[in-house]
C-alpha cells in the first residue's frame, strides 16, 4: 500500500505565529523595532514609560496600549506627544487577558509605522497568558514590582523565562517591606538564567536612565528601512 | 411549512456552569460553603488567609490552592494544619490563567468534603479571567493592593463587580505612596455601588479580624449537610 509521507509543519499550524510574522514583516519594512512590555496589574509599566520616555532624544517612539477596558494609560502617555493607540480587549464577556498577533494586527493601521523607530507594547496586566502570545516584537521586557514578593519567578516561570530583561520595581518601598531583594534576583536567575535585571523606581526616577538606554537601544538596532 | 420553535437553554450550553452546578452538588450534599478568592499576583491572599485561618475557631476549614506552577502557597497554609490541595494549571504551554470549575472539580475527591465547612478557593493570581469562572462557590472576595494604584477598578471591572467583598490590602504602606485612597473607594464604588470593602493590612494584622469574621460567617451559612 502506498503511504504518503505527511510532514506536519506545527508552526504553520499555529494562527497567531502566523501573524506574529505577518506583524513582524510590516514592521520590517518601515524599520520599527518593538518591545512587548508586560506586568501584573499595578507593577507600575506606565509611570515607567512615562518617565524613561520623556526624554527620548531622536528616536521616533510610539505606544499600543493593550488594556481590557477604557483608555487611562494611553492618556497619560499621549501627554509626552507621542503616538499611542489604545486597544481594548474588552470584545467579550469579561475580556481577554493578554494581547494577541492578531489583536496587534488590528491596531497596526492606526500606528502609521513610517513614523516611528520603536514601537512599545503595553499588554494587559498579566503575568500568565501575555506571555504566551508572540505579537511580532524584537523584545520582550517584563517590570517586577517589589511589593508582589519573592516568590513571582517560582509561580509565573514562563513569564520571567520569555524576557530579556526584568525590571525590578518599586525599590523605594523595599525600606518598608518585608522584603528579601537577594532571594527575588536568586528566584530571577534560577528560572532565567543571566537574564539582565534593572532595578527601578518609577516614583523617584532611580535606575529609569539604564531602561531608557535598553528600550532606546532595541529601537536603535532596528532593522533600517527598504 | 411546519416550524419548530427551538427555544435556546443557553445556560446548558456552557459546560463551565454545567459544571459549576454539579460542584454546588457536591458542595450542599456535605454542607460546604466555598469562597472562590481573588486577587492580582502579589495583593497578599495568602498572607491574609494565614492570618485569618489562624483563629478559626470551631469551623473546619479547606483551601484548594490555585497555582500555575509549584506549592509555595499550599506549603504555607498547610502550617495551620489544615487540608490544603494544590491545583497547578500548568498543563498546557504556558499554564492555565485561572480555575475554572472543571479544574475544581478534578480536585474534589481529594477534598474530603464531610470533614469540612468551609472551603477556600485561592484562585490563580490574575484580575482578569479568574471573575470569568464560576466553579461553583457561595461567594466571591477579592485581594487588591494599594501598592497595585487607584485605577483598577476601572481597567478591571468585572473582576470588581463581580465580588460580594472587595479586601484592600496592604494599607501599612499608605505613608510611603503617592495614593490616594478615597479615589480607589470612590473607583470600587463606581463599578459596584454599595459593595463591601474591607480596609487590612495583611503585614501588620489590621482590619483581619472583619475579614475573618466575614469568612466564617460565610461558613457558618453554609447549607446543613442531609
Amino acid at each position: 500500500m502506498h503511504r504518503t509521507k505527511i510532514k506536519v509543519a506545527e508552526d504553520a499550524l499555529d494562527a497567531n505565529t502566523t501573524i506574529a510574522h505577518a506583524n513582524r514583516a510590516d514592521f520590517d519594512r518601515d524599520g520599527v523595532a518593538v518591545v512587548n512590555l508586560m506586568s501584573a496589574p499595578g507593577a507600575g509599566k506606565t509611570t515607567l514609560l512615562e518617565r524613561a520616555l520623556a526624554d527620548r532624544g531622536e528616536t521616533r517612539v510610539g505606544v499600543l496600549e493593550g488594556d481590557v477596558q477604557g483608555s487611562l494609560d494611553a492618556d497619560r502617555l499621549s501627554a509626552l506627544h507621542i503616538p499611542v493607540v489604545q486597544l481594548n480587549t474588552d470584545g467579550g464577556f469579561g475580556g481577554e487577558c493578554h494581547l494577541d498577533a492578531n489583536m496587534v494586527r488590528s491596531a497596526i493601521p492606526d500606528l502609521t509605522l513610517s513614523e516611528i523607530d520603536l514601537l512599545v507594547i503595553e499588554n494587559v496586566g498579566n503575568l500568565v497568558c501575555p506571555a504566551e502570545f508572540r505579537v511580532g516584537e524584537d523584545a520582550k521586557a517584563m517590570v517586577c514590582s517589589v511589593t508582589e514578593g519573592e516568590d513571582k519567578p517560582l509561580k509565573y516561570p514562563l513569564m520571567f523565562r520569555t524576557c530579556e530583561v526584568v525590571v525590578v520595581n518599586k525599590i523605594d518601598l523595599l525600606a518598608h517591606l518585608d522584603f528579601d531583594l537577594d532571594l527575588l534576583l536568586h528566584n530571577i536567575d534560577a528560572v532565567n538564567p543571566g537574564v539582565r535585571v534593572l532595578q527601578t523606581s518609577a516614583r523617584t526616577g532611580e535606575g529609569v536612565d539604564a531602561f531608557r538606554e535598553w528600550l532606546l537601544a532595541v529601537g536603535k538596532e532596528s532593522p533600517v528601512a527598504a
